[in-house]
């Protein structure tokens, strides 16, 4: 949350010091953390998705129902917290039993998975909006914020990213996908897996860690600003999926390069951690069963580079899709 | 939070049972209760307002930063909880400072006033759509919640109900009224005052607690239906403001007893509690610099009853207006 071009916005009328001393973290990472009891930190995130900008109208219930617990999942995840509690809000333009039974069976599911209840909830009538809090725990004082990279750090990111944007280009018609190469973004769109085990395991390993919500550049971005630090990526090693690469062998490698450097929705884990921990990183992934890719380092100079494949910096670093934002 | 014609569609879709033994209360109260340390319970609640449904377009941005965070707080009223951190998730159709200037004004006037600090959020464009998720505190195990009312307790109601509904109604021109009186019930509708303190103050003294927000007959119909009880209320002494009196005197009656009993908006507080602890009440009431009233009794025969002037039960009772629902 509070991510993207919403940051200034967020600033300017929403960011106020505040006096309770159980603050531990408000607004501007990926979750706010308020010290509830002397072992535990509760870990608080939410996010709204509105129809037409996050998800086309039409897409399927159970899959939206999935996605909005998934992004918020993503949240804690980057926080390396423990997710326990939701809370969903929810505008729907009519009471339809159909649509919200393969909502709440999307939303269930992976709620399940997760050992996640949800407590509370508020439904009216709107234009279709969803909003849902994540409360998750987290030992007290170990959670994971975007602020403790260090000069030297490797960059880590995993899973694969660029799919969920290449999908919507596709659908935008910016880019032929055969069907099974279509099926296979979409599903990266629609139904992203957060990095929940990963994020807890990655707990006294990762030294920042946050979520790839609004492309790589931009979260990495947000990342090394907090830590008050720059990073070098080689485009070589950051980690795509076989139709990503195809197109990016292929005649629309522009589009392609977009959705691997900036484009959102692929909620990844983005972190650093000290070159000396790549063995527990190894194992953290290992034990998550997702894969992990180091992408470059943490330098003492503000702001991205980019290597190309020879070593030199891209010149330009393609800026992150508005469609969905 | 999770009332009023939403409550089937929540029951047939969103209540399934938790296996954490940490929640010790989800949805179908004014909030949710979980277990975070030895000596605290967590309060959660989250309220979803929107434009055209819940507000006219074009109402004043500062009342509605305090109207989003009220609601909310009234939950937690409601509950005996001390509020204490809120999320804010917000969808608008442009980026207007001036909007966004005046609306976080409201807001934060409101939340220093209570101690409430905004830890989180999240942004975007959409059709004007705010949800404001609230977490508050209680020792454990003294939350109060709708179940607790006995037979034979006295039925209490903070304030005055009914102006918030009346001013919709002279708003849509079924209500003529003076500049005075109208501005008078605006101020109802659109700055409510959650009873904060007064909830705090009734635990170990309230039995069952609601906040009136979809009217007294929905909402006490509620609480009685937790409590597995019923309740006979005397009209004569359900509290009403000088401006409603008026109408209910004059030539819109019908109106009137409308918003009266069945009025949504109003953020009372309707509590039960033993006739012993009379005394109790007034003195959480006067040191909340609250009006409170006695209304009625808690019955065995399940319903609700409304006794007129004559003691005469009406022959029906007045339902919820479904503009705002």
């Amino acid at each position: 949350m509070t991510q993207g071009g919403e940051f200034d916005l967020i600033r300017r009328h929403f960011v106020r010091a505040s006096r309770d001393a159980a603050v531990a973290l408000a607004i501007g990472d990926d979750a706010a953390v308020v010290r509830v009891a002397p072992d535990m930190d509760l870990v608080l995130a939410v996010d709204m998705m509105v129809e037409g900008r996050h998800f086309f109208a039409g897409t399927d219930a159970e899959a939206l129902g999935h996605k909005i617990l998934a992004v918020n999942l993503s949240d804690i995840a980057a926080m390396g917290a423990r997710p326990r509690w939701a809370l969903l809000a929810g505008a729907l333009p009519a009471i339809d039993d159909d649509w919200l039974d393969a909502f709440s069976r999307g939303l269930f599911a992976l709620a399940e998975l997760h050992g996640v209840s949800l407590i509370g909830g508020d439904t009216t009538r709107g234009p279709r909006t969803l909003s849902l809090t994540i409360a998750g725990e987290v030992p007290r004082g170990r959670a994971i914020t975007r602020a403790g990279a260090k000069v030297g750090d490797d960059v880590w990111v995993s899973g694969t990213l660029g799919d969920a944007m290449l999908a919507v280009r596709a659908l935008e018609g910016a880019v032929p996908l055969d069907g099974e190469a279509q099926s296979s973004v979409r599903r990266r769109l629609e139904r992203p897996t957060p990095r929940v085990e990963l994020g807890q395991r990655l707990r006294g390993i990762a030294t920042a860690m946050i979520d790839v919500s609004d492309g790589l550049t931009g979260d990495l971005g947000h990342l090394v600003a907090s830590s008050r630090v720059g990073a070098r990526i080689e485009l070589e090693a950051v980690p795509r999926s076989t139709v990503l690469a195809r197109c990016l062998a292929g005649g629309h490698a522009d589009v392609a390069l977009a959705c691997l450097l900036a484009g959102g929705d692929d909620y990844e884990l983005c972190f650093t951690a000290d070159v000396a921990a790549r063995a527990d990183v190894g194992r953290a992934a290992q034990a998550s069963a997702v894969a992990v890719s180091r992408i470059g380092s943490i330098t003492r100079e503000a702001g991205l580079v980019v290597n190309d494949g020879a070593g030199r910096p891209l010149a330009s670093l393609p800026r992150s899709f508005d469609h969905f934002r």
